[in-house]
């Protein structure tokens, strides 16, 4: 297996400097030569849209992503088209930042019926696509790990974000394979291999063993038991060649200096990935 | 969908009432006029083999299975052979108190290599085969949810499970479908269906939203997302008739008095199962 030299694909998710604003972490990639970032809609709104640009356009960093549209499934008509305007503002953001994919969460069902939550899924995608296809912004359903059915989405595994992709164009519609969602995935391979041309983004972290939380224990590169060289030559076979975030929801990454992560990341990520 | 009118096909799964000892759980089934028990390895040690058969049999109570045997991805063959006469203790004991069922939870890699592990399930279980087959015990292969991948089993979807059981006899290898760890599955269904002729147990709990820890967060039936009864009615359309176990690992639930988990458990089996 092949090791990265360099860090040019590398980009920044934002979350895993949660404790670091919007202008914080550019500056921060910028220190430690970062050549991308992958922006979260909360820390845009705290400065708002214009000079979350004006930072982004000054720094020279590129956007990988904009995190994050979707939560589509909704129990009325009413709060499906407030799920669905919502998106629009997302695609929107991620148009005027000149980021060219935005990941969809696609949310949990609205009661028990699990099938009819992927349905309105479905059907949310399909309201949103003409919108974002016109602003130049692809949308990257991000199939989560089954643990977050209940809660996050619905989506759980890279077969049926797959399935549902293809149901579109490929310039509309893609997937974000995140290894922490779908390493445990028997059947990964093939399907990294079926979503050959439809690869928006690709995730690292670890899974940390034994893991300390359901939400917050994701670890670093290298902490854990993912084959991350393995998927990642996996997924570059089909041809994705773009940026690799990292993407870090840990209270203790959250809680060590901005630069001091950026270090380790920079480091494990050449060392692992 | 049809409801249970009776309880004849409910069985404890012991570990609903850890604070139970054998001699306990059995007496609450009694009181409860529970038909079935599934037994836990570590509770018939607690007072030997052969005081749990005569509690047993003096009961009436019958047993649903036993859990549990597995893990067999070892680091080195030593190991590997010690897993493999645990396995076998465990066919003996199965045997002896006249279970027809062995449940097993397949295990962990033993390192990062996750297809090395899958690898080594299925080695295990074929060394298995002929020692319980000879002994009257079936083994059913338990897929567990995708969270335990790293910790508990490579077999994480019931997909994987029904082919890796259909390797061999159904008189020898089959499937358990628990709720909790499949629910999920976009592809249920269609699984569950391919199970016909394998389904070896059935067991049921809730999913709780939010979800209050990995291990010991599952619920009662009706307390969380699960659509038991859908679940419940496509596992019986392929022929299974067999005991439904209520398997709950909960703190709160451990920590109430076993008679009224029993009752909880009769009413809300009827109610939601």
């Amino acid at each position: 297996m092949s090791q990265l030299t360099s860090i040019e694909r590398l980009s920044l998710n934002q979350i895993t400097t949660n404790q670091w604003s919007l202008q914080e972490a550019v500056e921060g990639c910028v220190r430690a030569e970062l050549p991308w970032i992958a922006l979260w809609r909360h820390k845009i709104a705290e400065i708002g849209l214009k000079e979350s640009k004006r930072i982004i356009q000054n720094s020279g960093i590129q956007i990988s992503s904009i995190c994050r549209g979707g939560m589509f499934p909704q129990s009325t008509p009413k709060l499906r088209q407030e799920a669905l305007d919502d998106n629009k503002r997302a695609v929107d953001e991620a148009a005027e930042l000149g980021a060219e994919v935005l990941v969809l969460v696609c949310g949990p069902a609205a009661g028990k019926d699990i099938a009819e939550g992927r349905k309105m899924v479905e059907e949310g995608i399909q309201h949103l696509v003409p919108y974002a296809e016109e602003r130049g912004v692809k949308l990257g359903i991000e199939p989560l790990h089954p643990m977050y059915a209940a809660e996050r989405s619905v989506i759980v595994s890279l077969g049926e974000a797959v399935t549902l992709a293809q149901k579109f164009q490929p310039n509309q519609v893609g997937v974000v394979v995140d290894v922490f969602h779908v390493w445990w995935d028997h059947d990964l391979y093939n399907q990294i291999e079926r979503a050959k041309g439809r690869i928006l983004g690709f995730h690292v972290s670890d899974w940390i063993v034994p893991t300390p939380d359901m939400l917050m224990g994701r670890g670093m590169m290298g902490d854990g038991v993912i084959e991350l060289r393995r998927i990642r030559e996996a997924v570059e076979k089909t041809g994705y060649k773009g940026p690799i975030e990292v993407e870090i929801f840990n209270q203790e990454i959250w809680d060590t200096p901005g630069d001091e992560v950026l270090a380790l990341m920079k480091e494990r990520y050449l060392e692992h990935v």
